[in-house]
């Protein structure tokens, strides 16, 4: 077991607190460290201030074992971090050869030389190591000082990310502070509430009650984590995985993967494997369902793509669907979505398709389709289906969650599909 | 002028900690707060555990003016905000009659009635005042104490923001804290750098210097803002307003309009007064593009619709991309995004089309055209057109600019156009 450390998190820039940004860091660092069975203590968001960041800096070093700064190393007036921390610690700053160096390699790339600000980047509190950045000119630093630990990273998202992962872990390994492989099993569900699954879960969790550590999280379109660790009278990952396990068939089709798996994904690997392709029609998406499948690196093999029918001459033209049905059953219908999905499948020539058709809002539905009402299609090699979903919500939350349930749907569809084709399959080698 | 005071934020919740979530109430309430000429001094993020809860709270109360709790006021074992705060300030916790009735009221509408913890919500601290929750069963908490003010808000978004519009701001308002009016007027723009637009205002801002006060912001798709509010010698808004329009104009055709306009927005209210419509043809930002316009309510009366083509033969037979182009130039090319925006415009019978294609990696592409190649091609009534633009960055990055890039050219183009049709409809007027 680890050794057990207060962690604290300074987040520096006055652009987290002018509502500019969100703080990405943050969310980015906390998982990391989950992951290797650390937590955060405490995250401030701090303004670009000396006496500011003086002050709290002092009080989180009191109380914390370890501190790691993000931002405000940079070559700008508002890049106070250095000098405020510096100072606090009763450090002198020194300016470091090699870090010149590298600036000035960094800045000669795109024909330029370094000016007295880029260059201040190369002062170092004494006593620190340098952790270069290959990817800017401000290096990360690495300060043990009284027992304790302070870390400083660039605000930059490419270039902490990848020293917060190759430098600063490795060094949380090495001093027994990180784990070296993962703190936790991380079973990934959708179609379940957290409430759902941990009611569902509790009677294989209450019996190992203070041997492992269960955590619950949801995302905001509704995917349910269920994070499984050692406790502290431990268990070993070979128990771990027997309880993940045993989770997994009580998930039974809730259960999606595990760690960070995305719907689109699992769809994606799935086709992948029977040689298969999908398609999408979409209205009331407006193109983010698309996106969802071609977010994943190498969809062109899978997904053949979509069409964003946002009127009713486009359904009719680009998809063939018969002018009839949208007269007398509406664009928002069972049998709309079901004939768009069946001339996505034609036209698009796949072997999958799934549609989406449905009020959003703020405007449009009516008394008995209000906004809200979404109607999925979906239409394989065996037939088509529909279904009616009601969400509610703001346009975005109704436009982003009509994309999960129409990409769970298909999932089970898929899984469904390729257990009768396994059937048939052995059925036919009886034979 | 408002009177001066030290704002500070506390964030509830082991989510931010663990990386399960993004602390979005922090950027949203920051905005909302420097609209009304306020700053947030320092947000931090706590972990549920009543005893960190109440010392950071003592620490807090002491240096501050005003502190906004969020999250941690609803039924569950881990909702220990008001719990630790009224005991760190010395508070019974007291049965508020109405609270209750609002609870039993809220879950009678789902046919069920609260239990003990549900009804613990409607535990107020003495002297505090209710901020009634439609949305919810938590209210929120008003209370001021020794000159200073405590808000507590609960965590759900959906509950929280109205909240802190309808409730929060009118009090603090009230109460000379924070302005009736707009603090600022923000200028966004697009097309140029954050140091660029700070050299090109510069003649602007530096004769004024303590009279108005400066800020410049970057989104991480690139469009920086200027906001421009009065300092602390103060100038009047119709001041302000002049030096806007002055900046306005040294901007140029890199100013996108006042607020937090977007450009699918602006492309939408042009196309809309002309009664003019648009399509899309895209594959590597895969839906992306489409989606930018359907984001906005009401897109449906000017975007036609779009085609993700993800594939070739779908270029040919969707889009009518005659096959010799693809074979002599590749998908990825002038030619082919030519092609791809006249077929949009021809098959989904629109004004105007605009198309992408590129490599947006991680794979793809090559020597003479590495990923982060993109093509965008223009198809107006009057002609076609196509640029090539290169974006470094991660397969996300480089979709997400490839769509700021298309949707700030067309923008172009149709000022152009619209100038041009003036122009023509002048000179005809003449004759």
């Amino acid at each position: 077991m680890p050794i057990k450390k207060r962690l604290e998190i300074l987040s520096l820039g006055d652009e987290f607190l002018l509502g500019l940004r969100d703080n990405a860091h943050l969310s980015y660092i906390g998982r990391e460290l989950a992951r290797k069975g650390l937590s955060i203590a405490r995250d401030q968001e701090l303004r670009d201030n000396v006496e500011e960041i003086r002050h709290h800096f002092l009080e989180t070093w009191g109380r914390a074992d370890i501190v790691i700064t993000v931002g405000g190393l940079g070559p700008t007036a508002d890049d106070l971090t250095r000098v405020a921390i510096s100072d606090a610690l009763g450090l002198r700053l020194i300016p470091n050869a090699s870090v010149e160096a590298s600036i000035r390699m960094c800045l000669a790339k795109v024909g330029r030389v370094p000016n007295q600000a880029q260059l201040s980047q190369s002062l170092v509190p004494e006593g620190a190591e340098i952790l270069p950045n290959p990817l800017g000119t401000a290096p990360g630093i690495w300060l043990e000082k009284d027992g304790r630990i302070l870390v400083m990273l660039p605000g930059a998202a490419n270039e902490m990310r990848p020293m917060f992962i190759e430098q600063v872990l490795p060094r949380l390994e090495a001093r027994d502070i990180a784990l070296i492989n993962d703190a936790f099993l991380q079973l990934r569900t959708c179609g379940i509430t957290e409430s759902e699954a941990s009611l569902l879960l509790a009677p294989v969790f209450s019996p190992l009650k203070s041997r492992i550590n269960v955590g619950f999280g949801c995302s905001a379109t509704g995917l349910v984590d269920v994070r499984i660790g050692a406790g502290d009278d431990g268990v070993g990952w070979e128990d771990i995985e027997k309880v993940g396990n045993t989770c997994r068939e009580l998930l039974g089709s809730n259960f999606l993967g595990y760690g960070d798996v995305t719907l689109a994904e699992i769809i994606i690997r799935h086709l992948r494997a029977q040689e298969m392709t999908v398609a999408v029609a979409e209205s009331c998406t407006g193109g983010l369902l698309s996106s969802a499948f071609t977010d994943i690196p190498g969809a062109s093999k899978v997904f053949r793509g979509g069409v964003v029918c946002y009127n009713n001459d486009i359904k009719m033209d680009l998809l063939d669907v018969p002018e009839s049905i949208l007269l007398q059953h509406g664009a928002v219908s069972a049998e709309a979505a079901a004939a768009m999905a069946t001339g996505a499948q034609e036209r698009l020539d796949s072997d999958f398709a799934i549609s989406v058709t449905g009020y959003a809002g703020p405007e449009g539905g009516g008394v008995s389709s209000p906004v809200g009402t979404i109607y999925l299609g979906f239409a394989s090699p065996q037939g088509v289906w529909s279904r009616k979903v009601f969400l509610d919500g703001t346009r975005m939350n109704i436009r982003e969650r009509s994309v999960v349930m129409a990409l769970d749907w298909i999932r089970r569809k898929l899984k469904q599909f390729g257990a009768d084709a396994e059937i048939a399959h052995t059925v036919s080698q009886a034979d």
